[in-house]
């Protein structure tokens, strides 16, 4: 799918690529991805309840090659994560999960616990759980972007709990005023499609989520 | 896949609905359409060799309860249906074909046919044809406006007669400039998607078309 949309980079979840896998099937997945012309950058969301939770996401992510681990540490471990993406030169990008989410509601609450960490902490601002706290995405992102590596970019039907996702242009999020900002930031982190309408056939949903990226980008050549 | 990309108007080919269909496969075929939200606004393109063709698309099309027929008449034929427009409260527009089609390759060639036939006859205009022909898509259908019933929008690789259709967005012709037109000039009709990449699976390349032009639209409200 990935390809067929001709998009050059992917973050895979565990469902995709177990986190247990071992090195060869780690390597032959990475070898077949290469070989469709796509960069695995990036594997997430991962949570990390202890140290050894930590110690496989990374030692997982060396394997694989990549550079950003999208990941949900508990709070105690941030010190030791940050040791660890200094160690193996991997960026953890934590995820906001919106209402419900205890640890990391919004962008604020993980920029707040990362921004005295080394530089390799950062944020993967899902722009539709922002929207569901109630906060402007556009506003939101731009204030944490020294510390943005992803950003989860996708719609939601409502800017409250109950707010589900859809179709990128179908929902309430200022897609075009999103993507400008990103482009005024000159943000040069990933953007990456999370669409999670339709699990079982995604890709006429992702297909005109794309795609309605794309129309936007081109009025701001 | 009309309604799953959450569009409420459809044209049919002969391929979906012969033209030898009996006035009960018509009506059932209309009715399961209808219940499904859409508009069956047209049919075509229908190509008209003789006078019993032109007859037999009318009445189709009365059948049908359409609006519009997207065809290709024989040029001694034209009398007899603009004749049959008024006859039948149906339009008609002719469709180009670009480079190699002896009757209709631009819409400058369609127009200076139908300028002076009753108001019913007038052009669908399709970007693809016309940009292959070496025409610019938004200042040529600009010019015949008057007469643009339907618009067959899609995309292509090359500006010349090799040039092949693909995803909107993907080739090369200038869809944010041909939309900002059609608003300015307040066109009232179809913009129809045809997507004839992929027949055995249009759905991914239609999906992503289909959000293009909503995220150019997006950016022009």
């Amino acid at each position: 799918m990935t390809k067929r949309l001709g998009i050059n980079r992917l973050a895979l979840k565990s469902m995709h690529l177990p986190l247990e896998s071992t090195k060869e099937e780690i390597k032959y997945a990475v070898d077949k991805i290469q070989a469709a012309g796509i960069d695995l950058y990036g594997a997430g969301v991962i949570y990390m309840k202890n140290k050894e939770e930590v110690d496989k996401a990374f030692e997982y992510a060396r394997t694989a090659g990549l550079v950003t681990i999208i990941g949900v540490p508990e709070h105690d471990l941030l010190e030791y994560c940050s040791q660890k993406t200094e160690e193996y030169d991997i960026n953890l990008a934590i995820h906001n999960h919106g209402p419900g989410d205890k640890n990391y509601p919004s962008p604020k609450s993980i920029y707040k616990k990362v921004k005295n960490l080394n530089w390799r902490m950062g944020l993967c601002v899902d722009i539709g759980h922002t929207q569901r706290i109630g906060e402007d995405p556009v506003k939101d992102t731009k204030k944490y972007m020294d510390r943005v590596f992803d950003i989860h970019i996708k719609d939601v039907d409502k800017s409250d709990a109950d707010g589900r996702t859809l179709e990128i242009g179908r929902g309430v999020i200022d897609i075009p005023g999103f993507l400008e900002m990103l482009i005024k930031e000159q943000y040069a982190g990933v953007v990456s499609f999370e669409y999670e309408k339709d699990g079982k056939g995604p890709m006429p949903g992702l297909a005109e989520s794309v795609g309605y990226v794309r129309g936007v980008l081109a009025t701001m050549d």
